[in-house]
C-alpha cells in the first residue's frame, strides 16, 4: 500500500519524465488513451468501452484527464491533483480534447491504441499526430520497486492457485470445471482479471487452445497457464504435469523446455537486444523438432498489461534494461500429443535476472 | 445449437451481404479486425491481445482469415471453409495481409478498431483506407432469430442471478463479496465474460461506480447491474432495491425511472431515429431534477459486444430497424444518496418492441 502523498509524487514524476522526453522529440503534447497508460500516469482506472478516455500531458501547460461525465465521481476520486474535464452523452469527447490542447499542434499519441476514426478526426481538426506509444512504454517498461512488488504479489497468488490446482486435480476431471474453479479462487484473492488456461492432452498442443468439455485421461499431459491481475498488475506463470507416470515424450520435452527456459533466463541481461533472449530458447528448442514445434517467442514484458512491449520475438531489437520484467516461457508443441511450457516472470537487474516466483518447475504427476 | 452446415451457410450469407454492400460503396475489399466482427463473419473466436487478426472479404475473390501461427489449431477448427493464412513471430501480420489483398487498393476497415499504427502502415504500403465499420455494424445490428435466442438465453441467466442475489442479500453484506459471488454463479452457468456491478447506497450514485469494501447499511439503495456473455452473446439487466423499507426518495425516483423506461421502450419502434428513444427518457427524467441527474443515454445496442452501435444518445440519428436489440436503461443519480436504474434488453419488431426478459421491475426490499 503506497500512501496518497507518495503516490501523487510518483505519478507526477512519471508525467514529468514523459513531458521531458516529449519535449525532446519536438512534441507539444502527448495524448495517452489506453487504460493501462492512463492508470500509470494518473492512478485512475475507468471503464472505457467505446468512450474516449485520455490523459493529456502538455510540454508547456497543465495536464488533464478527459473522461465521460458518467465517470465523474470515479475520476474525481483518482489519486492525483491534475484537472479533469468530463463530457456528456451529446459529445464523443474529441471537441473537449481539442479545446484542452489549445494551440498545441504536434501531438504524440498511443499509435497501438488510438483508433483510425479518432486519429482521422484529430488530423482533420489540424493536429499533427506522431506515434509516441514507445515514449510511455519506455517509462512503463522500467518498473519501480512498488510495481515489482505488485507483480511479485500477483505471481504469488498465481503460484498458490497452481499449487492447489495440481493438488486437487484428478484423472476424469473436466477441463472447463477445473479452469472455472481456479478462476474462482483467483478472484477470491482479489484478482480483477484472470486468464485460466489449463489444457489437457492433445488440447494443450495449441498454446492458445480453448478450454473445452474434455476430461483428463490417463497419459495426458497437463499444461497449466494462469495469469491474474491484482491491484493493477499482472502475474503470469505456467507449470506442467502428467496424468499418471510421464511418457518418454513428456519427460524429454520437459527436459528440453527446462533447458530452454534456463538459457533464456540466463540471457535476460542488461544491454542485450530483446531478440537475443528469444534466440537463446530457439537455440535449444529448434534442435529437437522430433519433440515438437517452437510456436512462439520467448515471452513478453508484463506489468499493467498482461502483454507489453518489448516482446521477446525475433524482430525486437530493443535493448533490455534494468527494471524490465518479462515472462520467460519457452514451450514445445506436438500436434495430437500435447504441449509443455514453463513460464516465470523475471526482473532484469544490474546484477542479473531475478525470478519473481519460487514455485518448482518439476513435472507434476496427477493420479485418479 | 445450430448444426455446422446451417452455420456455415449463415456465415457465408453474412459475408456475401457484406461483399455486396462493399462493392456498392466502391470498395475492393473489407478488412475486419475486431473479435466480434471476426466471430460474426467466420465463427472464429481468437485471443487477440496485441496481435493482428483479420477477416478479409474481397469484393472479387475469396475470403481469408489472417491469424498468428499460435492460433493455427483454433483457427482450423473455426466452422467455416474459407482459407486461413497464419504468420509466425517474425512478422506483425501486415505483410501477409498485404499479400492477401493482392491488387485491391480501396479497403474498408473497422475505423473504431483498427489502430493508428496499422492504419499508417497500410496507407504507406499504398492502400487507401475507408472507414467501413458501419457496413458490418449495419449487418450485426439486425440480429437473426438464432442471435436473438442467444441474447434471450443470456438475459435468462442474468435474471436468475439477479433473483438469487436479491434473495440472498442481507444488511451487513460486503459489496465486493456480493459481486464476487454473483460472478461465480454466472461463470458456473457458462458465462465467458461478466460485469457485476451491484452497488450500495451513495456508491450507486455513480453509474460506473467501482465495487468497494463497503457493506450494505439500513436505508441504502441497491443498484444491481449484471451483464454476461454466453456463447458469444451478451445479456445486460439492472434491477434495484433498498435495505429496509424504501425512503420517499427511493420510491419517487423508482417511479420516475419506471415511467421513463416504459416511455423509452414504447418509443423503440421501426423507423424512428435512435435519439428519439433517448428523448423519450429525458422528457420524463429531466422534469424531476430534485430526484437526481440523468447522466447517460437511454441505452445501446447489444449482441456480440456488450456495447454496440447504435447508441441511444442525443447525437445518434440512425433509424431503428427490425431485428435490432437495445438495452433500455434510464437512471437517476443523486450524489451522496444513490442511483436507481432499470434496464431490460428489447428486440425491435415490426409489431413493436419485445422485452427479452421477464423479471419484474419492482423495488426489492432486503432485510437483515
Amino acid at each position: 500500500m503506497i500512501h496518497a502523498p507518495a503516490l501523487e509524487s510518483i505519478l507526477e514524476g512519471r508525467r514529468q519524465r514523459l513531458r521531458q522526453i516529449a519535449a525532446e522529440r519536438g512534441l507539444e503534447a502527448v495524448v495517452m488513451t489506453s487504460d493501462a497508460s492512463i492508470a500509470y500516469l494518473t492512478g485512475f482506472s475507468g471503464l472505457q468501452f467505446e468512450r474516449l478516455f485520455a490523459v493529456v500531458v502538455m510540454t508547456v501547460g497543465s495536464d488533464v484527464i478527459i473522461a465521460p461525465k458518467l465517470e465523474e465521481q470515479a475520476v474525481s476520486a483518482a489519486p492525483t491533483t491534475i484537472d479533469r474535464i468530463t463530457y456528456g452523452p451529446e459529445s464523443n469527447g474529441l471537441a473537449e480534447l481539442g479545446a484542452t490542447l489549445g494551440n498545441a499542434r504536434r501531438l504524440g499519441v498511443e499509435e497501438d491504441h488510438l483508433n483510425f476514426s479518432r486519429a482521422n478526426a484529430l488530423s482533420s481538426a489540424g493536429f499533427h499526430l506522431v506515434g509516441a506509444g514507445s515514449l510511455v512504454m519506455e517509462l512503463r517498461a522500467q518498473k519501480d520497486e512498488h510495481e515489482v512488488e505488485r507483480i511479485r504479489q500477483a505471481c504469488y497468488v498465481v503460484e498458490q492457485a497452481l499449487e492447489r490446482a495440481f493438488g486437487e486435480l484428478r484423472i476424469g476431471d473436466v477441463e472447463q470445471d477445473v479452469n472455472r474453479r481456479v478462476e474462482h479462487w483467483l478472484r477470491d484473492q482479489g484478482a480483477t482479471d484472470v486468464h485460466a488456461l489449463i489444457l489437457f492432452g492433445p488440447n494443450s498442443a495449441n498454446p492458445h487452445g480453448h478450454v473445452g468439455a474434455g476430461s483428463l485421461a490417463a497419459g495426458d499431459v497437463i499444461c497449466a497457464d494462469l495469469s491474474t491481475c491484482i491491484e493493477g498488475y499482472w502475474g503470469d506463470l505456467t507449470r506442467c504435469g502428467t496424468a499418471g507416470p510421464p511418457s518418454a515424450w513428456a519427460l524429454e520435452t520437459w527436459g528440453a523446455v527446462l533447458k530452454a527456459q534456463a538459457a533464456a533466463i540466463g540471457a535476460t541481461k542488461v544491454g542485450v537486444p530483446a531478440n537475443a533472449i528469444d534466440a537463446a530458447q530457439r537455440q535449444i528448442l529448434e534442435t529437437v523438432p522430433q519433440l515438437g514445434r517452437c510456436l512462439h517467442g520467448a515471452g513478453h514484458a508484463i506489468g499493467r498489461d498482461i502483454h507489453e512491449p518489448p516482446y521477446l520475438v525475433p524482430r525486437t531489437e530493443t535493448p533490455v534494461a534494468a527494471g524490465m520484467v518479462f515472462t520467460i516461457e519457452p514451450g514445445l508443441y506436438q500436434s495430437g500429443v500435447g504441449g509443455i511450457r514453463l513460464e516465470d516472470d523475471v526482473l532484469v537487474t544490474e546484477g542479473g535476472p531475478v525470478t519473481l516466483s519460487t514455485l518448482p518447475l518439476g513435472l507434476r504427476v496427477v493420479h485418479s
